[in-house]
């Protein structure tokens, strides 16, 4: 045993983070967890989680069998030319979807997401944070956080529409169609002309 | 009993209608399944399903507990201006999911139409024949199955992020700012310009 009397970072250590880390996202959502309370839960030292998971970001996806953690996989596609965001980002979305290794996972966490309300609300709030919220800080936009939810709305009625409903004309068009269909409504959010909208907006996280 | 050995109309014969309505579209899908065919299972007259459910799309809308007949309610959204017709649409879906009354039930049957791949799918039959098939004739355009498709992308995922995950700027949103958001990318998909899509499209339904 360790010195500190915590255990030693293996396997079994892992795993145990792993069962903390999915009671407290049930019980306390995604806001409402911190490495240091899941690392004294778990009886293991807070650099232990860090060490194995990389972050909240990361933990929870694992915990969520993401196929991915946005906070590693999202800077490449928000970087280069912001007019051609709307592109990167739904050409990244889709390859998520299409390929025959992530695709499997990304339908089995949606489906588990969107179950219950409060699996929903626990997706919500890790999706906020960890995908909008970083896309969000991209733009560096006035109501950027507007910008960034409702190209979220198109995206996840695409996966939605494609991928779980399986509605028949779209599962019929190739990635290129639908770039070429979905792509300038992601970028018209992204930084086309909301001025409407904007002037309505109240208030701003 | 009656003289052709059937049983009449009661509330048992309407339940005994929805029953075997509920086990053929689990087992048959929606395209599979026929009214005569479950009037033949209930050992009914198929004039009496009708009398009671308003046709297949009915029984179907009372099944799922959906709020609505898409065949009753959609005529008089659809009728009008064709070229105001994404922020008619949106209004309707919106308030669907905005009131106390229906607002519960939608989210309910979303929820169990996405738990499964084969809820899921049959959901899909449903939306694409008596939902997307109405709007695309009523638009009478090339490719407007296509058309009416990317616009079911759209709603589908506001209501996703907006009443079943809750995502935080989008809950904030009214109802008037979200028109404003997004009634134009609905009608873009409705009448806009799409040629490139259009040309790249391989097979019409």
């Amino acid at each position: 045993m360790a010195r500190t009397g915590r255990r030693p970072g293996n396997a079994d250590t892992r795993q145990a983070i792993l069962d903390v880390a999915r009671t407290q996202f049930a019980e306390l959502g995604y806001e409402g967890v911190s490495l240091r309370g899941i690392a004294r839960a778990a009886g293991v030292d807070a650099a232990l989680v860090h060490h194995y998971f990389d972050g909240k970001s990361g933990l929870f996806a694992e915990v969520m069998q993401l196929p991915l953690d946005p906070a590693v996989a999202l800077p490449g596609v928000l970087d280069g030319d912001v007019e051609q965001l709307g592109e990167r980002l739904l050409r990244f979305f889709l390859a998520l979807w299409e390929s025959p290794e992530t695709g499997p996972r990304m339908r089995a966490a949606i489906r588990t997401a969107l179950s219950s309300e409060e699996a929903s609300t626990r997706l919500g709030h890790f999706v906020v944070q960890e995908i909008l919220g970083r896309l969000a800080t991209r733009l560096g936009s006035d109501q950027a956080m507007t910008r960034a939810t409702l190209t979220g709305t198109q995206l996840i009625g695409l996966a939605v529409a494609r991928y779980l409903v399986q509605a028949d004309p779209l599962i019929r068009m190739s990635v290129e169609e639908i770039v070429a269909a979905v792509a300038p409504t992601l970028q018209g959010y992204l930084t086309g002309d909301l001025a409407e909208v904007l002037a309505a907006e109240p208030v701003q996280a």
